[in-house]
């Protein structure tokens, strides 16, 4: 195989997380240091900045600005959630992109993100493929959801849990500071996964987590979740509870839905919050005080606390995402084999991008004790590991000092 | 004058800090190590577990674990919201209070906590005063609120600020990275003073905090507050917003309490957090996008993120708290005085109880842009000394190790 000349587009995509940057800088690195990519660009928003031909020139951003990319939460070249038509739909977009493939010489494409973008990745190679347009297409995996397949877990989940975990010893031991009763219910981040509520299971660990876990991937029963609050309430005066903003009744309707028009004691309404409408039925039901807590936006850019090893294995997947595409391979998403057996190690391995399209990874049934309200042991081996050490993100008066790009248009 | 031979008791009291722990430590440490003081204990539940004689007896906690103390959030021995009525209506408590210092010779009361705990503290002192039972009381200041007077600035306040800083920059790079419009509105703790929320400034020190702050400090305009939203979000597309829980109209009347009718597109009425109902006025006004975060109770326990110089100092406070009584004071709370003319130094002075109880100190006027929508300089370097340094509190699986005390009751 003789080596391919040209520029690459580096893209990000869906929810920000605390190190996808992290893995565009693995890219961006390796990109400058192959030899054979003679421009770096990086697209604004995502394939959008490819469609309205908004191109930054990576090459010419100071190599100290983009070192700190692997410290910087959110998505440093911006991201979208435009979802592109399949091409026996509608080619548009295709013959766009293609266009501006071929204006700025792009051989290489690099698009970081999950599920939706992992199905934007493979179609443009197929289309690519198929216009007999040589161009490398590659995947890096990005959600802190953890729900892509085939991989042992995505970078950015480790960082989000370690920030849940921390946060629930936290509040836990603020939660326990009066004499008087009360119950915390803290809502995390997952649709249809429950992986990241599952991670408030790690401060158990340290001995200050939650009571409760109710986890998306379990029908929820309103009535066995108040007993159970109840009955903790009743026995302990206290009560912290970790639910997945994505729980479910078993007809399928999202418990926030359902229970909207939930009122108060004084005839209000409660939306927003999961968190704040269970508040509102326990404090009816158990006349205890309740508080509730959203982790929000927080969860999935505390790069603060990121962990170490999610930092490094997500710059290690935008790396490898580089290499291999200069090596030959195309239309993959870069993956990770991980050990626990002796330690922890973890290994890259590519995948189809098609078998990772659109498909949801769920936290096994066995993982989540037989009364839907706890974590078993199998999660906290699995997810520990990925949690170690801590971001050396730098400080400046006290506060993070994120990367700041030039961000130069190309022309 | 003779040294003062007997026990002390330690208590906290209000909502807990991420530091008040280090200035029990600190207290605890100089009463070991003090020479006169013969036991140490600590109240559970602040005066309640004087009142209920559920002391724990300090000396025998494990060194090492004590001082984990100074970097675990939340109050290690309890608190209360508990309000001791003045001894000429009711002299119950205080009957009771002298007879546990009698029992367990206490000539020494050590009482951490804002304006309603220097109240208790001053009373308790009086009486004793009174009654002719030598024993000396002293006040350690803590509040994230940093509304007592009389002290350059209080004890968790710091830690509170760089957390709140800390969120707003990578909150700021999450709301921005899509190529849509979204305005993000925060909201910050702070009933009747700002200081906290004015923190969001220290941000924009970075080039990434919020496009416009309210405080409690200023009358609220519903009108105005839309105005500038819009203006900011036709200009940038985007905006971010920081808001104290306490701001009020011109009546009077709290914001959250007014409008906690308000009804989103569903007819839903809006309860519980002051962001959401703002979210929900500005997204009917504006179409905008809007997401509301409520930083909750995470701002009041963030160890992680806490201060080195808030860390210090609070220790420093239980610290000198300790010596001053041992040196004959009583009747005093233990005060900053700071100077920030070249560098920052902080050293401590002694405040009188009477002076400080029930009063309240709020963010200078002048320190509050002609607008009320931003910060100005003074309150930058006021406050940017304080959130420096980082903390060195230890992890364990790649979580925060914090104090396990023993807690054995006094018989």
């Amino acid at each position: 195989m003789s080596a391919l000349f040209g520029s690459c587009i580096i893209g990000q995509s869906g929810g920000p997380s605390a190190v996808i940057n992290a893995s565009v800088y693995g890219s961006i690195k390796a990109a400058l240091d192959s030899g054979c990519i003679t421009k770096v660009y990086g697209a604004a928003n995502g394939i959008r900045g490819v469609l309205e031909e908004r191109l930054y020139i990576l090459d010419e951003e100071n190599a100290a600005e983009l070192e700190l990319l692997k410290y910087t939460p959110s998505s440093a070249l911006g991201s979208c959630r435009y979802k592109i038509a399949p091409p026996e739909i509608d080619d548009t977009d295709y013959k766009r992109i293609l266009e501006i493939f071929k204006k700025y010489d792009v051989r290489y494409f690099f698009y970081n993100g999950g599920n939706d973008s992992m199905d934007t990745c493979s179609k443009i190679s197929k289309y690519m493929a198929e216009s007999g347009y040589e161009c490398r297409v590659m995947g890096i995996p990005k959600t802190i959801d953890n729900d892509l397949v085939e991989t042992d877990h995505c970078p950015g989940f480790a960082s989000a849990a370690k920030y849940i975990a921390t946060s629930f010893m936290e509040v836990y031991l603020d939660a326990h500071v009066y004499d008087v009763g009360m119950v915390t219910i803290i809502e995390c981040m997952g649709r249809h996964a429950g992986w990241l509520t599952a991670a408030s299971s790690l401060a158990s660990e340290m001995g200050q987590g939650p009571d409760l876990i109710y986890l998306a991937e379990r029908v929820f029963d309103m009535d066995k979740f108040l007993a159970d609050v109840g009955r903790i309430y009743r026995d302990k005066g206290k009560c912290l509870i970790a639910v997945s903003e994505g729980i479910q009744y078993a007809d399928g309707t999202f418990v926030s839905m359902a229970e909207s028009s939930v009122t108060d004691g004084f005839g209000h309404a409660q939306l927003g919050g999961l968190a704040a409408i269970l508040a509102a039925i326990v404090k009816e039901k158990t006349g205890a005080k309740v508080r509730s807590v959203e982790f929000s936006l927080l969860q999935r850019c505390a790069a603060h606390v990121a962990s170490l090893i999610d930092i490094e294995e997500s710059f290690l997947a935008g790396k490898t995402a580089v290499i291999a595409a200069v090596n030959g391979k195309t239309d993959m998403m870069v993956g990770f084999d991980c050990d626990r057996t002796n330690g922890y190690s973890c290994a890259t391995k590519l995948i189809k991008l098609s078998d990772v399209a659109n498909c949801e990874k769920k936290v096994p049934d066995e993982w989540i004790n037989a009364d839907g309200n706890g974590i078993l042991r199998p999660y906290i081996d699995y997810a520990l590991p990925l949690i170690q050490g801590e971001t050396k993100l730098s400080k400046e008066n006290g506060l993070p000092r994120f990367a700041r790009l030039k961000k130069i248009q190309a022309k």
